[in-house]
């Protein structure tokens, strides 16, 4: 059943192969892993797939977009789940159960999410456009919580409170040899941040 | 004693002339708010300011350093306050220090302070900016915490959380009429973080 060396004998790879996009992704990360993003080019990456430039561009608008586009698929189930967490749920409580959805997905998907979260950590400017997100994903969050009925301004430090637990934990994720899933991961830091605000913690020691 | 009638026939006004840098600020806010950021040439500061291109040049790389070149001047005291506050502060306590500060030198420019923060916040590519700005503060003042011997991830959480607060309470103050000041605002806000993340709050309704 070697169907790579028959394959080898066949014409080029037609554009309508299914997996483009799959490809083009798996391409692109490994040449941003080898190379640095800012030293691949979409050529490049759809030689790797075997793939034309073409194709490319009918699936991502730039070479940054094979790290973004997945960020609004993942957006809209986590502010769903902070709208419909139980209403006995306090404000960060709600957004936990936000974020708990929102890394479950994140662990499903698995090493090609960290792969991704760790070559954006890499460079200066995809981490600015990072930080873009996570802010638009707090403004998300904090909406969410508004329709809930929580005021000003628990909303908005609900939810950046949040966002903040969700990129230290994703930075842990990344860093760690993913031995913990990042699930676990954000209910650690998130139960960190209410021992750092506790009114006890200003009397300790740091 | 009426010297601006005196200067009015003289020639124009030397290029060495004190204050310059105050001058070439203020002709810039009031443009910025007249026209918006992005309608605004460094011709039309200069001349309003009744000074040279030139001029503006040597005290600004840009357009936009009017509106930042302040931040570094600020980062400096806010961090210090931040290593230096009580050493039996715990780390949120700490940063609280630090902001009180950073808040006390705002509201001691007063009006000026507000109105940049209300031009950055007009406009999505300044706000971008500001938003890089924070990051950088925060992680400034994740360091000092560091230095305290504040442990991870504690540290990022307290920083972050007190930028957070900073935010919230600089959007109040500049959208408020300023009954208030920042200071005062940051303390609040704090103590609403305070809230929001202490365990009762899960079993509250929102």
């Amino acid at each position: 059943m070697s169907l790579s060396v028959k394959s080898s004998t066949l014409a080029p790879v037609p554009r309508w192969k299914p997996g483009a996009r799959a490809r083009l992704q798996e391409a692109a990360l490994a040449l941003y892993d080898e190379r640095g993003f800012d030293h691949t080019s979409v050529e490049e990456i759809a030689e790797r797939a075997g793939l034309t430039k073409r194709t490319f561009f009918r699936h991502f608008s730039d070479k940054r977009e094979v790290l973004f586009g997945g960020g609004a698929m993942a957006e809209e189930p986590f502010v769903a789940a902070v709208r419909e967490a139980p209403l006995a749920a306090g404000a960060l409580d709600a957004v936990s159960y936000g974020l708990t959805v929102l890394a479950a997905g994140f662990d499903e998907e698995g090493e090609q999410a960290a792969r991704r979260f760790r070559i954006v950590r890499a460079s200066p400017q995809l981490w600015e456009r990072q930080l873009i997100k996570f802010a638009s994903l707090a403004e998300a969050v904090e909406r969410a919580l508004r329709g809930r009925g929580v005021g000003d301004p628990a909303a908005i430090l609900a939810a950046e409170s949040g966002i903040t637990a969700l990129r230290v934990a994703s930075d842990r994720w990344v860093a760690d040899t993913k031995e913990k899933p990042l699930r676990q991961l954000v209910a650690e830091v998130l139960a960190e941040l209410r021992a750092v605000a506790s009114p006890e913690a200003s009397h300790d020691r740091p």
